[in-house]
């Protein structure tokens, strides 16, 4: 087990209907946020008006930016910081899942900084502030509403790149979870979101640190919770039970207590995210294509490692005279599991030609000479294998 | 499950060698502290000229103030209020375990506060704020170095009385966890600590709140993951995995993560506190006694809970056709490791005699009018039963 630090600070609060009090809960942090949001949910399904209503309630006032999309782009991000410039805002409240607090994030940190916010994501340039970010959150997915991370997508490259950044800075103050916000979600989303609590979980479990049971023990915990309650969610879309339990699980699953301690890969992350940028592909749908490749293409380098996770998160029967075999079962079900609930398993599945597989790979790794991913360091060749395994 | 707020801002600093760096870490929230420890194990270890000797490295002044005992004394409490005033310090350092830490939690709240500390314990009073409290942890046990509890013991009264009490504010701001610290623990100690964190966890998963499935399966890794380290650790004191599990185990059990969204019981804890408070025996061998006593008392009332306790802790085999059996398995399973772990199952194990037995069960529930406990609510004569039960 490795040395670490652990600082979560987000103040949650959880629960059917804690999202009509948002104005209250925001009150004593600002008084003038930017109001950011997606596209048209959030205004069909009635939340941005009682959103609204609360804030209004409260005298918490608001400007507002509509708008962002999935995998959230760079150009939306310097809107929102000149519009916080020009009213002298001084929080922001996303609405909204990853692509949403993202972007918040975003604007949190680009704010305090004079330079190009960009910089943050390509020159490894550290930043050292950010204005209170406060979310409330709409689909159990990307963990952002508590998690150090961001992913922007830079939209003013011929081709676009997609990079995500980690520092405890831009851990919001305030999720506000309301899990009956989830029950109008498309069936996809619902499943692309779990499959990505699952990622974020499986990028922390397959590591070569020893000594680390307890993190393993809660990492299959939290497998095992999606595991269970994403069918009933897909097919009893109000059931608040399977509901509130994938918007926990999907906080927990990223917020870096399941890594304490641990080395991930996240190899399939960066896999992932190249396909995402140049096809706007979900980013649950891209991890469902690419994690169980990767799986199957590293598994043999540690067998007892993969064993444990068929036997302990898919239930499988040891084959005690075949651990390899046991492995793969386990991979097996997982795939069953994904087609299950119907994510793709394949490039062809989504609709993607593999006709620029090997820019994806280079891009994945940084160029020839880089490797990707800590459990199993990757080359482009091997990037480029994994992609062609699920044409 | 039910609604329910968050908040963890304690930064954690955890593994071996951190403990050495405290005054690095400790400089930015204070220059002038009181440092707080017990008796001897810190003075013999050496630790406590380690802790000396960073702060004074860093700069950081501060007041001394040991001799702090297990089941921590309330006069001791007021005997740090009134050095912090009168030397101004700003913060509270605790280089101890859960007794060193409640004291200093309770110091805390006690500078910000004119009236008498013991208003918060026996008046239901609310603190407000506190100055700021450090830690450095040196036993996996109480789990206070995260946890928004203390529990102090009125020296004063005729009959010592034991209270504990529930507040974010008191949260400490920094925990320095270096598990090579619980190497030289006797024995006894590190398997009272270990059943305390199992203990933590118990008062949890015993709840009837429905729809809590993941914090369900997150207690049981915790509870797996005490049942396979502890055993390790008593064998093999110096094994870095296993100490470094339970630490880190330790608070997880008791910083609420287990408790979002369900109601805990509490009732053994607070039976256990009586024989503590009048016999000053261990808080993890009081609840070594009480909690399988409790358990027997009440498993019939909820046989499927025991069961998926007995089945997903225990590994027990179900038993089909008779779920009771299966359930009081489980039971037998835990008796069978307090045996094996040197902690008492009776309170003649303990050399406890039964004759205060009616004083306790009454102070236990506060009175003949009163219940105790969310799972299952006990009367006095309830616990007087439980009690005997276990003479």
């Amino acid at each position: 087990m490795k040395n670490f630090t652990y600082y979560q600070p987000t103040r949650i609060v959880f629960g059917a209907g804690e999202s009509e009090k948002i104005g209250t809960y925001l009150s004593s942090i600002s008084r003038r946020v930017l109001l950011v949001y997606g596209e048209g949910s959030v205004i069909r399904s009635g939340l941005l008006e009682r959103v609204k209503n609360s804030l209004d309630k409260e005298g918490v006032e608001y400007v507002e930016m509509g708008g962002v999309k999935p995998n959230p782009r760079l150009s939306l991000v310097e809107k929102g910081i000149a519009l916080v410039r020009q009213h002298g805002l001084d929080a922001v409240l996303a609405v909204g899942g990853g692509s949403v607090i993202d972007t918040a994030k975003s604007i949190g940190i680009g704010v305090k900084y004079e330079g190009d916010v960009w910089d943050f994501y390509s020159k490894g340039l550290v930043p050292q502030e950010t204005i209170p970010v406060a979310v409330v959150l709409t689909i159990a997915a990307a963990g952002s509403e508590c998690s150090n991370s961001n992913v922007i997508t830079n939209d003013y490259l011929h081709l676009p790149e997609k990079r995500g950044i980690n520092y405890d800075v831009t851990r919001p103050v305030l999720a506000v979870m309301d899990p009956t916000l989830t029950y109008t979600l498309p069936a996809y989303q619902t499943a692309a979101g779990g499959y990505d609590i699952m990622a974020h979980v499986m990028e922390r479990y397959f590591t070569r640190e020893e000594g680390v049971d307890f993190t393993d023990r809660m990492c299959e915990a939290t497998l095992k919770t999606v595991i269970r309650a994403l069918p009933i969610a897909l097919s009893t879309p109000d059931d608040y039970d399977s509901r509130s339990q994938l918007m926990w699980a999907s906080t927990i699953a990223h917020n870096d207590l399941l890594s304490t301690g641990r080395v991930g890969d996240w190899a399939s992350h960066r896999m992932a995210h190249q396909p995402s940028a140049l096809y706007d592909l979900t980013h649950g749908a891209a991890l469902s294509i690419i994690f169980p490749a990767w799986m199957r293409y590293v598994y043999k380098s540690d067998v007892k490692r993969f064993a444990q996770f068929a036997v302990r998160v898919w239930d499988v029967e040891p084959d005690f005279g075949d651990m390899e075999k046991t492995a793969l079962k386990g991979i097996e079900r997982m795939e069953d599991f994904i087609r299950k609930i119907g994510l793709p398993l394949t490039f062809t599945d989504a609709g993607i030609p593999y006709s620029r597989f090997e820019e994806m790979a280079l891009r994945a790794t940084g160029g020839d000479s880089f490797k990707l991913g800590a459990f199993y360091p990757l080359t482009s060749r091997d990037i480029l294998d994994i992609y062609h395994s699920v044409i």
